[in-house]
């Protein structure tokens, strides 16, 4: 039998690695477009602030490993470009511009996402980047390094942008930040979100927030974004306003989208088609919340939907695990960290939402050391659930968000998660841990 | 109706305040022995190792804010002896050595432990020392000072002694380290103690396992403490082998004990008297995981059982939530951290364990600062059932042991547990958390 992966990523490798290991006779073909397989992505922001490391350091496997040790047939620089469905085929083309054609038993589409790029003028200039595959991210350090950048314009502000800003000064660049809409991490309490933007101007990145951008032009000097009310001189540009999923083969293929385009897949990551399966980046999940779908790009579960399907074809029955949206990044002294929903998507899934946002302890009050905790919590009226926390600190944010993400998995009310018997040393938090307080306010509301 | 609490501690304060914003109306009244109510205990270590804080920075709220803002008859130095139960009174003697009797309707005791003195020559010697109350914490800070000590004896090498081992040695003195059992920290898994050990040897501290104490004496220079073997010349001991329920008073007045001689209490606090209820260090708790008695004396589950004892006395029904057993601690760069049950303790209860080990990382494998992170994780091969997990880590321990707690309250099993969302960025952990990775290598045991 024949398994053929398009895209040899988080989730395609995964789902070749595991496949091979469960059934070593079996078949697997990985056509990727790029030469790259296998890296870190989330590690690229901290690559590109230390010029001293190279981008390929960023690897986890060479090609070599998964085609010798592993026996995968891992065939880089094959870009497919449709689905034969009734011929059980897929037709592309090579880096060197030959088509090809491979038959397949079952199929995995694993094609990620990409940055979106705003249809304006300027985007295709040279110096106007974006950060999604390893590429993106030797361009972005080859550019920084030949045009000795001194002024940078990220355009968005979600997690990637953050990040990049934090590298970027690092690197002694000035930054300045644009974006159209005027709420800083829209998804976040005002209160938790305007802490990050101190933090961000406490650090000089200078924040435009609600000026559309009109365009990009080449100058003498490098490259102006025009936006409104303001211009930017600078000698780069980083395009962060956010990805999409690569589904477009699927949706010629007629395979059923879900939200956001992204290619449907039940809890087995089967596709419409029976014998096609998608995972990763451009595929939906279950929420663990709602139950419904959702689409949350993150690295975790692109590796266990290419596990689900690997074992799916491998007839060892999986189900991938619903996604609770827990995700964690770091912005220069802060973490922010966030799990399950917040109160406007719970409102808009049809909860009764009630919220509580307080003001907690990093350690104990007379500890040295201590800074404050910024959590929001938010559960559901009727049912008492707990459905959602976000969290924004100096320290202990990033792991404590996993307390209520396993208790979102285990359907707790904000009653019983505030009855939870949760660590306690002066140094790391105070006797009442920030999430016990905000469950027992919480509670009160509710 | 009157409300008598026997100790003024975390238990009995927070009863204390809970009865009054309760029932204003009620008459509380608090009977402490020493001078000192409602101070971080568990911040002493840290306190003594910087010789520029007072002890008594560390008290959360004066006594005078207790009886004028909260209306509660706080009487300090006032030491209970006996409880008579047909009478539902209690007596006992002042700090100036009169003697007073107290009816009452409803009785707390909440009498908190104390530090295990071992019955050998030279305990009561001057320069040796406990850490459990305030007034303990004092006479430390005020012997390093006014001795000069130079040498420390530790006996014993469980948390309170390890966080005072890097206590003194903040200070500059030298410390030897002392027990006569030969292994470190029984209760972990032996890969895990020896990263301890090594993290103390690291820092210059001297253990001596196995070393049976024979007893302390007064010499011309200071202390000597004698020892199978080796004998320690030093300025100050400092005896930290365990602590034991305050549960005298209870026993006398013939109420029902439980576990290491503790006051048994049901899920309400009650004890076998209905009208006397116990909390806090003195008293059993119900274990989440056995679901049988147990006797942990920790801070939250203190507060935790004041505050159902408080409830119940205003007639709002509550019961103390079960506890883990969750805890942490900080040794010198390392954090500790437990929940739930080791492979013993679930042999001892009926369970049919396995247990796996790993050696995870507490960042992205590529990311500056990464390091090891030991994971002990038990399962129960009948039920799935996660049983408890183990932590030690330079980083990162201390709050991901909440997400396994949580577990533990919810009844996961491994599997369960190892199919949650859990937060990732390549500076707080890699893809794969190590909680997952350990539940998921447990699982392929079970």
């Amino acid at each position: 039998m024949k398994f053929v992966i398009i895209g040899g990523d988080a989730a395609g490798m995964s789902a070749a690695s595991r496949a091979k290991r469960n059934d070593p006779g079996l078949e697997v073909i990985v056509l990727e477009k790029t030469q790259d397989v296998s890296y870190s992505a989330c590690g690229m922001p901290y690559n590109i602030a230390d010029p001293l490391r190279e981008m390929d350091d960023l690897v986890v496997r060479e090609a070599q490993v998964f085609r010798e040790k592993q026996g995968i047939d891992l065939r880089t620089g094959h870009q497919v470009l449709s689905i034969d469905r009734p011929g059980k085929k897929v037709s592309g083309r090579t880096d060197s511009g030959e088509s090809f054609q491979v038959n397949y038993d079952k199929l995995l589409i694993a094609t990620g996402a990409s940055p979106i790029i705003p249809d304006l003028p300027g985007f295709s200039l040279p110096g106007v980047l974006c950060l999604k595959s390893l590429e993106h991210g030797r361009r972005i350090k080859a550019h920084i390094r030949d045009y000795g950048v001194r002024v940078a314009v990220i355009i968005g502000m979600g997690y990637i942008a953050m990040e990049m800003s934090e590298a970027l000064c690092e690197l002694g660049i000035q930054v300045h930040m644009v974006k159209p809409r005027p709420g800083l991490l829209p998804w976040m309490h005002r209160e938790l979100a305007s802490t990050v933007q101190e933090e961000l101007e406490k650090n000089g990145v200078n924040l435009y927030l609600g000026h559309e951008i009109k365009g990009i032009e080449q100058t003498a000097r490098g490259l102006k974004v025009e936006s409104e009310g303001v211009g930017f001189e600078c000698q780069m540009v980083l395009t962060a306003v956010g990805i999409e999923p690569n589904s477009e083969l699927a949706a010629n293929a007629e395979l059923e989208l879900g939200p956001r385009q992204s290619i449907s897949v039940d809890r087995s990551a089967r596709t419409s088609d029976p014998e096609i399966y998608a995972a990763g980046d451009c595929a939906d999940a279950f929420h663990v919340v709602t139950g419904e779908k959702t689409w949350i790009p993150l690295a975790l579960r692109a590796n266990r939907a290419g596990y689900t399907a690997a074992d799916n074809v491998t007839q060892k029955k999986a189900e991938s695990p619903a996604v609770a949206g827990t995700a964690v990044f770091k912005v220069f002294d802060l973490q922010v960290a966030r799990t399950g929903l917040n109160l406007e998507e719970a409102s808009s899934y049809g909860f009764d939402p009630e919220e509580i946002v307080i003001k907690g302890r990093t350690r104990a009050i007379s500890h040295p050391g201590v800074s404050t905790m910024g959590v929001r919590m938010v559960g559901d009226k009727n049912s008492g659930l707990l459905l959602g926390v976000q969290i924004v600190a100096q320290e202990g944010a990033a792991h404590r968000i996993n307390a209520p993400a396993v208790a979102l998995h285990s359907k707790m009310t904000v009653e019983e998660f505030g009855r939870t018997d949760l660590a306690y040393a002066p140094p790391f938090g105070p006797v009442w841990d920030p999430m016990l307080i905000a469950a027992n306010q919480l509670l009160n509301k509710l």
